[in-house]
């Protein structure tokens, strides 16, 4: 059976793994923290790659961060990493196949695959973290648009400039249905800003009127863009996904997206593929292409 | 050269003409009020069938209302035109194949093809009309989603219920980027619940101060709602078309977007493919099927 070394690179961590065909990982997990400068991630890359090499088929990774349609490169900047990270030459890294899609879109090829979504020809998923990604699967393809970028969730949730989005435009999806948005949420109806979505998450737990409040306020947004979503894709299912996703109550999610929408009723599912879904998806993806 | 009776059904007009693989027109265009009732639609639609059928490869409607992915009937019900009509038999109305497809589907497939968005794998189309209709492009391939009913141009502008939309949701794009939107924007600013979309019009062209500003807020709900929708699809283009479309300014819209965005640069043109696109668009669909 193939195997892929799968990377997966965020702002904080790379965890590193080697996953064969079927999806499973067969290898220790690695986890580095990302170094500072793009000069470390590469020579971090190079050793990873280094150990692995001879024992597998292609190198996988799944990456903060757009990237290209001929899955060899990153557009644009990337936030939370070292600057001139996009300039990153995968394919030289290696004398395997080197493999190279977003994180978001990894993951929700994860979920196509083997998790949530499987058997789904279309589906929209829902990162839902400390900002929000996105992985939109049509007719069993991943959505990529002309140059790579597509499945960016900042649609406007309102028209009137309340809240800036990470993005740097206003009243993005990212900034009500992540996990900052739920404490901008939280900040504006409690009025104290010192309140964190912990509170949040365990004042619902202990029943606290003000924290369902807030919690239900959070809840309905990412219901709101939801309903949108099905609108234009008349998807079979949702999957949510990230650290955020644990806590919302998905099936009153689909119940409120089914009495508003005018295409036809879809499904809102949490996420199955786990905590390495990234790995996973690159590792899947990048198996197929090799076929 | 095959072919097509193209049929474009409205909830006032039915158009019908004969139509080549070029997408050209090589019939008079025949102009009918739409019948009330469901039994005189149908007696239409025979009576320009039994007109063409010797002459045409097959018959190609362009209707309103989503339209499912087998391309022989209708999804749910269509608002301005006979109740019943989402049950038309279409297969059963003539000897010749019988093809069908949601008309801004059909638009944005004329298009595709030998308008505006032409050479574009990726487009959305936006039919500013009355409402807004969609159409929208993926690798090539009208989007239908699961059922079809995909490209519905029903996600929100606001999440505070200002205005209820026709589809009985609150705050869609349709009801802020629509006429209909329009005249309601210049009733909110203007306080004169007498004042028209026509009123609009005219006041810019003349330089009246207040309408200028109801048209910019305007032409801002739709960029607002490009921008979201640029961000989800990373498209070549958008192309705008409807009756409203003559009014934008494509170039500015187009500005505005791309200042926006988190994807690549994208384009803002105005529809090419003429007032019968939707007939084209089905004549080319359906053409092309027959291959």
């Amino acid at each position: 059976m193939k195997k892929a070394l799968a990377i997966d690179v965020g702002g904080t961590k790379i965890y590193s793994a080697v996953i064969n065909e079927n999806g499973e990982i067969v290898s220790e997990i690695e986890k580095n923290p990302t170094p500072e400068t793009f000069e470390e991630i590469k020579s971090l890359f190079e050793l990873i790659i280094k150990k692995h090499e001879r024992e597998i088929d292609v190198v996988a990774f799944s990456t903060c961060g757009a990237v290209n349609n001929q899955n060899d490169g990153i557009l644009g900047s990337t936030g939370n990493i070292a600057k001139d990270y996009p300039k990153m030459p995968f394919k030289s890294l290696s004398s395997k196949p080197v493999f190279v899609e977003n994180d978001a879109n990894c993951a929700a090829w994860a979920e196509h695959i083997i998790g949530a979504s499987k058997g789904c020809a279309n589906s929209v998923m829902l990162t839902l973290g400390t900002g929000v990604g996105g992985g939109i699967i049509v007719n069993n393809k991943l959505l990529k648009g002309k140059n790579g970028a597509a499945g960016e969730m900042h649609f406007k949730m309102y028209c009137d400039k309340r809240r800036k989005c990470t993005c740097g435009a206003w009243d993005c999806f990212e900034i009500y249905a992540s996990g900052k948005g739920l404490k901008i949420t939280a900040e504006e109806i409690s009025k104290n800003p010192n309140v964190t979505t912990y509170d949040v998450i365990e004042g619902v737990k202990s029943n606290d009127e003000l924290m369902i409040k807030i919690f239900n306020r959070w809840q309905d947004d990412i219901t709101a863009g939801i309903v949108g979503l099905a609108n234009i894709f008349d998807p079979d299912c949702f999957v949510l996904s990230g650290s955020m996703a644990a806590f919302v109550d998905a099936n009153k999610i689909e119940q409120n997206v089914n009495n508003q929408i005018v295409t036809t009723p879809t499904k809102v599912f949490k996420a199955k593929a786990g905590n390495y879904s990234g790995m996973i998806g690159a590792a899947l993806l990048a198996l197929q292409l090799g076929d």
